[in-house]
């Protein structure tokens, strides 16, 4: 398989970024990406309340499923990592660089999340505690106020990461009040085009709709070919039905050219033994060219 | 006991850190946090005025009570340290970074404060100064306007104090005119969980309230489950009956699962033998396993 | 030929400004400047859509053109190329060090677009990764509340890429509410001069337009004179005619004394060939002295 | 006499700070400090006009002042003190760092004024320059949008003077729309325990008034208490009779415990012999024991 | 001649300064300062239009003047000196540090004009190209939000050009809608005496105007006195008639005790040799003792 190594990757970090990117994806350039975000994003909604089991709400919950699952890499935040890392060290880790609370709505406060620490220190971090960072992440929110600070800190970072031989993922999401509808292809598709002139790895994106609401596989591809060399990477959403989650999945990537999906909820709302198995089945279809149906054997 | 070091307490500082840990909890993972930091925050309405004892307008009331009372750390700000450090040397002080003024409305302004001095500062001080520093503070409002700023300075705070072996404790309030009730318990969880992603060793709350306004034991269950490994440190708030005060308190850590508290008006706001009776019977609950019978006895 | 060596062009580097300025220009002093930044200025608008080839649609269609056609330089972002820089080694690069999409109306914000990285990480990147990188190019909105932010970058860009024997590049276009007609031809000649007073090498600016809406040679001239040492580029624009294209570059260059033209979308929105002719065509004018007629041979 | 040397003055710099300290009280640990910013704060207002001599115009009568006069330190703007420090080295000054106009009322745009200069450009100036630079000071205003760039200013200017000998004066004032009396005794008590918080040697606030608008000795009493360590200094404020003034003076210090007074107006806005008097005769109070009856002779 | 060098002028570039301050004003300490700075300050307004010779619109018509005429100094931005110099290395240039362009009003958005460079990059420049640049220049207005940021920079421009020997020359202009009259004469004496205090070798003022909107040689007294040891120099504004500019020129100094002038529109607006002698005649008056009658007959 041939990798493309972005030419900000110095000579003396090629193999450092090739063995992140192919240990990442099981060498197919396809990425699970475990968004463990949410704490902050969401607050507590997504981990304690009706329908979500218990254990959740402890953060050491989405580290027990990330240590068992098959993953690509795990995304949360530096603190986190900090705190439980020492006893989790086999999992993948991507330190998401930035977040924000849910607190304002995105009409009222144009939002902005701004870089929590620097790329040089996830660097220094994973040179002294020895943890596997493959990579860091970064949210960006186009039409806004600080729309000119996020898309200068995420080329920075982007470029910093490489230059470290580590994947860069950005979250890019168009938000405000002059977007009208987030899960129109042809804006997403343009989220897309500014990721890969970021220069970023992967981008995680919403998914487009039909007018039905729901997931538009063609508008999937305006997306896919838009982003260029940087991978696709459509965002889970709230829990859905496993089967139906698992064909999308499948439709994302075989008929529209994702290259993989960040999901959360969908894995974490369940008991651990659940969560890991549905990981298990994402991992199988991004990431070893399953079926639905082979993946849904893994849930049983 | 195990201690929960960071993974980013470097190797050269983890003894430190575990010192810093242990001498500051009594070696129960418990911080009884006495805080002297509302000089600025509620500028003198807390240290003159009907029901105040005269000697608390003097800042040095506080130190006098920090040195004679059994106490985890004093949280002032460093101008005052730097004042009456050199005849108060066996103070554990915590300095407290950031502070602002009470004279604008939270619905009026979205609330910044800003760090006043490095990590670095603080680090540099305590070895010139020989004071025994163990840790630094924060404040943190989320909801407004300055969000994205106080969520980087926290996290590189919580990160450079780590790097030196101090201890972060990160006073975390969602503020502002979309925060409808900031003693929600659910709120209060999501606000502990931004602590735990953001890494800090202790998170000083807001107390959960239920429907008449009383302190709800089991909403801060899921408060301090949410906090994963962070302490929880619930805020002692105005001062009330010593009785009420140490009962909740007993609860919240043997019910609730807190970590700990942080109090000021209900100690200082005494005169000095009073105080340092009131201090000794909380350290006594907080960091030496007292029944609130055992901690009444103190007050005698 | 005479070349005009800005004085802030240290002697060392007055050799790397010359051949750079030489090569760009084909020794003409004229500059045929591939514009393709527009995957973020006009997010998908331009690359996806009625009249547009399906492969314009991928960024590697701009490579493509820029590796086969003759061309100044190609102007895009630095992330597209650490990307296909690798496989385009022959193109002569321009980073563009900015870009804003178009969510938010000119007259709803004031416009800032802020530098994504600095001229020393582009020298750097030149550097290790060996590819042509001849300029920079940064864009300026004059009138807004971010014209000083924007003016002080610009001038420190500037003068950073010739001290490294860069060309740059700005395009400055007046905007925001308190602009009334943006193709005003003493406007534009406002903003050459502002072009001029930053010690640019070359200007992109609108095309001043009469009172009908059409091509104004006579203020144009307004505008070249205004601009002095500093080239004059005549935007490109929406895709037109191609003839009518041909002839009006022409007139700018030969009546009204522009040094170049950038153009994007009148080139990438063909499929390869015909943009390759295109780009060829526009070249032959712009830098080997062609006549309309001998250029428009050259689209057969 | 014992003073109290800041734990952040390290060792090497507590004689230069005991030096300070001492000279500029005269060993009693009050301070008369002669405010000459007023340049910047009032514009021409207390310089020319009705009642002021025509010499008051001419910067230089404040120098001749300071320089004949007994007094603590002279407070002025760094480059007034670059024009005239050459001919007037016998001065003891204080770089007042920041200032501004007062052409925008305060209830339309809240206050900010930021520093000049840094501590460390008036450390190496009074190395290079010889002059006697005794400390700085900085203007903090509490209450309004910039509060916290201000507090951070003042608590790092306090600190990098201590850690240079130098000694830190705050003038510090609430203000802004939720400001309704600057007068009101608690309120001036709250800026004094931010003061001291601060860590400041001296704090500049305003004077308590009772009901009638008269200086209320007993409201004071609660500011000096609250202080701390830092010593209070009355603002002067507009000029009024001289008897008035100095027993008003009298009763700050000896009835409530200030320990200092910082005077601008009423010493410059008299012909310059009158001026020498009048400061010598504020200083005998301050510095040199003497009473109202004592001062009043040196009038004569 | 006595000079005042201030004393932040180091002891090994006293003779630099001293130097640049006797050449640029002809060993009288009055300054005759050539402005073409309006290319960004009014964009082509003063060089493009009815009464204004064809050749103004090219920036070197500029140059040639200031090459070719006595003159004190030609303050102009740092990319016109960078694209012209080489060609014009006899002309003494003191480099404008900001500017902005004229697109919105005044009372519509405070204006904010921030240096586009640092006096170390002039200082290095001066250096690497050999040109005679005796000085930077920077404009400051007054009264609105970004006084703070503009007194700040105004102080430490002013501090650096003193450390390396140079002349700083600033331009101060209160402005916005709390400013009635910018011609009041005690007005404008504050704009003086903000000069002084941050230290300015020359301080260019609007002209004061009396009631009936003529020049008042009274009021200009004021001024001159309140700006102390900082040299006053009168605007030019627009262009008058010769006689009643030289007669108001010769009266601004020799009734008012101001220092020099800053003239551009009066000089550059007229076809070269036109120009030449109306500098030589400003400077006739200004830095040659000469009268009136004197100067006019140079313009024979």
């Amino acid at each position: 398989m041939k990798y493309n190594i972005p030419a900000d990757v110095p000579k003396n970090k090629e193999e450092t970024y090739k063995k992140n990117l192919k240990s990442a994806t099981n060498s197919t350039n396809h990425l699970m990406l475990f968004a463990g975000d949410q704490k902050v994003e969401h607050l507590n909604n997504d981990f304690y309340g009706k329908g979500i089991p218990p254990q959740d709400n402890s953060p050491e919950h989405m580290f027990k499923i990330a240590s068992q699952a098959k993953i690509g890499v795990f995304a949360t935040q530096f603190g986190l990592i900090s705190r439980y890392g020492r006893d989790y060290k086999n999992i993948p880790y991507l330190v998401k660089l930035n977040s924000k609370t849910n607190l304002v709505p995105y009409d009222k406060q144009d939002p902005y999340s701004k870089a929590w620490l620097s790329v040089g220190d996830v660097v220094a971090f994973a040179k002294t505690s020895k943890l596997d960072i493959k990579g860091v992440g970064y949210t960006l929110y186009l039409g806004g106020a600080y729309e000119h600070e996020m898309l200068s800190q995420a080329a920075s970072i982007v470029h910093e990461a490489h230059k470290n031989g580590l994947l860069a993922v950005l979250w890019i999401y168009p938000k405000g009040k002059f977007v009208k509808n987030e899960h129109d292809g042809h804006l997403i598709a343009g989220a897309a085009g500014v990721g890969a002139a970021l220069g970023a790895d992967f981008i995680k994106l919403k998914v487009p709709y039909d007018k039905k609401g729901e997931f538009d596989a063609q508008a999937l591809k305006e997306v896919t070919m838009a982003a260029g060399r940087s991978g696709v990477l459509c965002e889970g959403g709230a829990k859905v039905q496993e089967k139906a989650f698992l064909e999308e999945l499948y439709a994302q990537i075989h008929t529209s050219g994702s290259r993989g999906n960040g999901t959360g909820r969908n894995i974490h709302q369940r008991p651990l033994k659940e969560a890991v198995k549905m990981a298990n089945a994402i991992y199988a279809i991004t990431c070893e060219g399953a079926t639905v149906k082979e993946a849904l054997k893994l849930l049983k």
